[in-house]
């Protein structure tokens, strides 16, 4: 499939609808408004860069479909890249566009009020990245006080098993995840400028693997060197590698929207025997937690096997070490639901993916070599394939 | 210089602080939160991708510096990125992230207090992306009704006029912005998948020119090929480019955090007549707005005069066609301030920065040949200088 959406079967579709659905009921929400763009693109396929402008879908109890709310020139979007019912598209007033007399969301409350629903108990999505405090100011101002709630990430929850046909899309986002870490790898050497990694960790990303190509990732590609290894969300610069240090590298690859990212630790130059071990330690580490990632065992007892062997050698990871992920878009590729640590007490399923974010950060250097995973029944399943442990380039 | 902030001297950040706390006090505000990423690097330079968490630049009256604050892991990078003093860094946390019992701003909010503000007037950026409803409704839990309001993009509009280094910045931009357009130009011919195009863009993005290094864009690249260039935000797919079809692209150069983006519309094969024709009409369109782009017009005026040419051959473009551009992060490079459309009675000054996306979409096809502009005294001087008119491609 190398065109838009229907990469998913109506049936697919249908079964996240009824499984929204269900939780819509025993939550007690007849409508339920979805702004953060991974949650639209999961319910309808929606997918395009509109999402710097309010835009939505709702589900209602009682509908067959969705709805789409979106800006008129972005009407044409959701025609092309979903399967929703025409009248099931609902385009908002060029006009409203930041504007500071009018907003969307008056049209959608009256939207919501002409389809007969204004007594509807609403839940939207308090925290998503784009509901902004206007939007849920807006939209309250047409509803009586407490109508319209957090849903608490209802959908969020709802992507966190994924299908058969999604896993298969995480292992070929896995795949081109490691060819683009092998790529930063190989252009990695001393006297190179930074941006001239990033530019073909970028270049390595959208070509993707074998005519699957890729898409943008919801983080930008992160290289941090030397003592800036210290804080984990820097961007490039244009300095040249110098001739002996550490550097990290978090990047991800991307088929559709479903984001695996990965995350590796080079040293350019012979590396220290104390970087060497607390890499091997990590990997060890790793490999415990994954072996423990089988349905029936919970987050927690991942993250505390993980924890084991690190006390076991005299360290300790006081943050979570991974979180759900899949769909996604900028600016996080988190699901923003279960963690692998203490007190996080989901039970896995088959189907459910982590990124596995294995990092260790002392007092003079950190070291991270992460491993994104799918649940099956014979534990947590690599979904790349790049070099453990640190990689020394020459 | 090729390190993180430190690219503008202290006192145009001093200058910057004054000019905001003239409209604070013209405004009736004490204190400002801004937490859109363009207005905390445009404040202070903080610079980092860490915005899908919740984190602001304060401004109050009487402080001589802003006041950082965000999650712990990144009060380093607030450390790295900018010149502020080390007490008015203030991490949150840790606990705090994507927690469902506790949030940030209900440190921030305590933070505020025990400075002593708690009678304070404050403006928030309601319909800044990252401020979500529940950023707001946190915020708001801690202070008397009506004591937190909107403010109105005041920081925006303070970054409208660009400064000498700060155009200077603009004009490298356009400089990676042609490189970049021209890169895409080389690389589009039938047969050639789209993503193969947009790994060629990204990479041109981010390698710059000339020893100058590219940084990422706002917008992903835009590509819509044949009948989907009907509609803007679509982004890349897999499929082969065909042996004739109008295609168009959208995309940036960036240098540091300053995006130019530009719109260019080709002909794979022998253009159809009609289509040369629009392009050569939308070209004299601009060059009558962009010699209109002086001090002392308005942006209505710049819009009036492409919108006669348009008018005398029989066309029209209903939307705005240009807005303010400068330091943009994901997901949108405009400013959110003054458009070049009716009803913008905005004057033009000296160092004002613009995107004219000049493009007309016609029943059966479309076409774009956008210019970013600076306005000087001579009028908008083109900060990229790509081939117009229609591109035709063999």
């Amino acid at each position: 499939m190398t065109d838009f959406a229907k990469i998913f079967s109506p049936q697919e579709y249908s079964r996240r609808l009824r499984d929204v659905k269900q939780r819509m009921t025993h939550a007690g929400f007849d409508i339920i408004i979805c702004q953060d763009p991974a949650n639209m693109y999961w319910l309808t396929g929606f997918d395009g860069w509109s999402f710097y402008v309010p835009q939505c879908v709702l589900v209602h109890l009682d509908e067959d479909a969705p709805l789409w709310f979106g800006r008129a020139q972005d009407a044409k979007a959701a025609e092309v890249t979903t399967d929703l019912p025409k009248q099931n598209i609902v385009p908002y007033s060029e006009i409203l566009v930041q504007n500071p007399d009018g907003h969307p969301y008056d049209e959608l409350a009256q939207l919501v009020q002409a389809k007969g629903w204004s007594g509807a108990r609403i839940g939207v999505e308090m925290d998503a990245h784009y509901y902004t405090a206007r939007c849920h100011q807006t939209l309250c101002g047409y509803f009586s006080e407490n109508q319209v709630v957090n849903n608490q990430d209802l959908v969020n929850w709802a992507r966190l098993v994924k299908s058969d046909t999604e896993v298969e899309i995480m292992r070929t986002a896995g795949r081109i995840s490691t060819s683009v870490m092998n790529a930063a790898i190989a252009k990695i050497a001393s006297g190179v400028p930074e941006n001239e990694v990033i530019a073909e960790v970028y270049r390595a990303q959208i070509a993707g693997v074998d005519g699957f190509g890729g898409n943008y990732s919801s983080f930008c590609p992160l290289i941090q060197v030397g003592d800036k290894t210290s804080t984990p969300h820097l961007t490039w610069t244009d300095a040249s590698l110098p001739d002996s240090a550490l550097a990290m590298l978090e990047l991800a690859g991307v088929r559709y929207r479903y984001n695996v990212p990965l995350t590796r630790t080079v040293h350019i130059g012979r590396a220290p025997e104390k970087a060497r071990n607390l890499a091997n330690i990590i990997v060890e580490g790793v490999d415990v937690g994954l072996d423990l990632a089988r349905p029936g065992n919970t987050c927690e007892e991942v993250e505390a096997g993980w924890q084991n062997v690190l006390n076991r050698n005299g360290l300790v990871k006081e943050s979570r070490v991974g979180y759900s992920i899949g769909v996604g878009y900028p600016p996080d590729w988190g699901e923003r639901t279960c963690s692998l640590r203490t007190g996080d007490k989901t039970e896995l399923q088959e189907g459910m993916c982590f990124h596995f974010q294995s990092g260790v950060w002392l007092d003079d250097f950190g070291c991270a070599v992460s491993e994104p995973f799918v649940v099956t029944e014979n534990g947590g399943e690599r979904l790349c394939d790049a070099e453990r442990g640190l990689i020394e380039i020459d």
